[in-house]
């Protein structure tokens, strides 16, 4: 499934990047022709039209979609991509941008998954900086070191029933939690894993991959 | 030492919440006494007056603050108020709110320690949601649990020369990391710690907090 992205300024062009990075398909939605020159050159699928259009939506495959993304510059113009969206897909997950508390709210009321206020977030963010500077950058991807990785991984089928100590001793790894049932529990070593379990892993990055590759085991 | 904020809005608020939070001593200063009015209600030290104005920023204290903020909603306003505060004050920490990769350029040329720029950041977070839901939510502080806290500590006088397995075994809490020459590295059993050394531990709330109580050992 692909990720239809609703506006092409700072906010979209950062959610682009990291999805193009990781792989993801992505189809972007702008009015702006010259705001998606940039874009399309780096490869990725671009719309020109206005979002708030159910039918460029359409055109995006939003009926298909595994996500969207809202991040225009504008409350209203979200809020009307969040209801058409939901009216187009119902399962799919959507993600919506908010100036305000308000606004968020209505966002939610509408359907939204989840909702992100740059505003709140970089005031938490630096609280976080002041607060736990070594965390927060490590966490925010800020220090990237062959040294140190950290991240999530969906629990494979080769390794159901597996104890967390038994995934340690095989990759080197260290698991940090298993998410099971929307909540996270610490790593115990006799923890046996579950279909359905994600675990957050950490270790030097060969470590951490050497997990992800047992997903192909 | 305590922490100057220059802009009391959604930025300034949230970073005075978690800071008040945290029980940091704050000064916030904004133009606007009716949006302080609220502050003064949570017990945080306001200071009417623009933060442009050196002698505002010597009123709040910021020739002997740890640190200064400056989260105005005016790119220039941050400006003036980064270059204000290293002259006031050379060895403080500032962080300052940029609205493009241009203006956080400038920040850091005029003193800035860290540049949030709120765009970026809420693209990231949004990318980050879609690939690693969990980690996300968990590292964000979105999921509070009993079972499973992560906190950055500095390395206490008491806890020199001991191992990483050492700690596990006195608190039961797992260390992810330690930050030493600023890198992380894995926390391996054997991993002795040194003085200037951090830790991030995992754990159950108990379990993280006995690692923080060694401090007072
Ligand atoms: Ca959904
Ligand atoms: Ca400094």
């Amino acid at each position: 499934g692909h990720t239809v992205v609703c506006g092409y300024g700072q906010v979209g062009e950062a959610v682009c990047m990291a999805l193009r990075a990781a792989r993801r398909e992505v189809v972007v939605i702008d009015h702006r022709p010259e705001h998606l020159a940039w874009a399309e050159a780096q490869g990725i699928h671009t719309l020109v039209g206005d979002a708030t259009d159910e039918d460029v939506l359409r055109r995006a495959g939003a009926e298909r979609a595994e996500s969207l993304v809202s991040v225009i510059n504008s409350d209203p113009s979200n809020l009307y991509v969040v209801l058409s969206a939901r009216g187009l897909n119902p399962g799919m997950r959507v993600i919506a941008r908010a100036s305000d508390e308000s606004a968020a709210r209505k966002m939610r009321r509408a359907g939204a998954d989840e909702v992100v206020n740059p505003y709140q977030l970089s005031g938490n963010r630096i609280a976080a900086m002041m607060l736990a500077p070594r965390l927060s950058r490590l966490l925010s991807g800020d220090v990237t070191s062959e040294h140190f990785a950290v991240r999530e991984i969906g629990v494979p089928d080769a390794l159901v029933g597996c104890t967390v100590a038994d995934l340690g001793r095989e990759t080197g790894a260290l698991v940090v939690a298993v998410w099971r049932g929307g909540q996270p529990v610490v790593g115990r070593p006799g923890e046996v894993l579950q279909a359905g379990d994600a675990v957050l892993v950490a270790g030097a990055v060969a470590e951490v991959e050497a997990v992800e590759g047992m997903r192909l085991v």
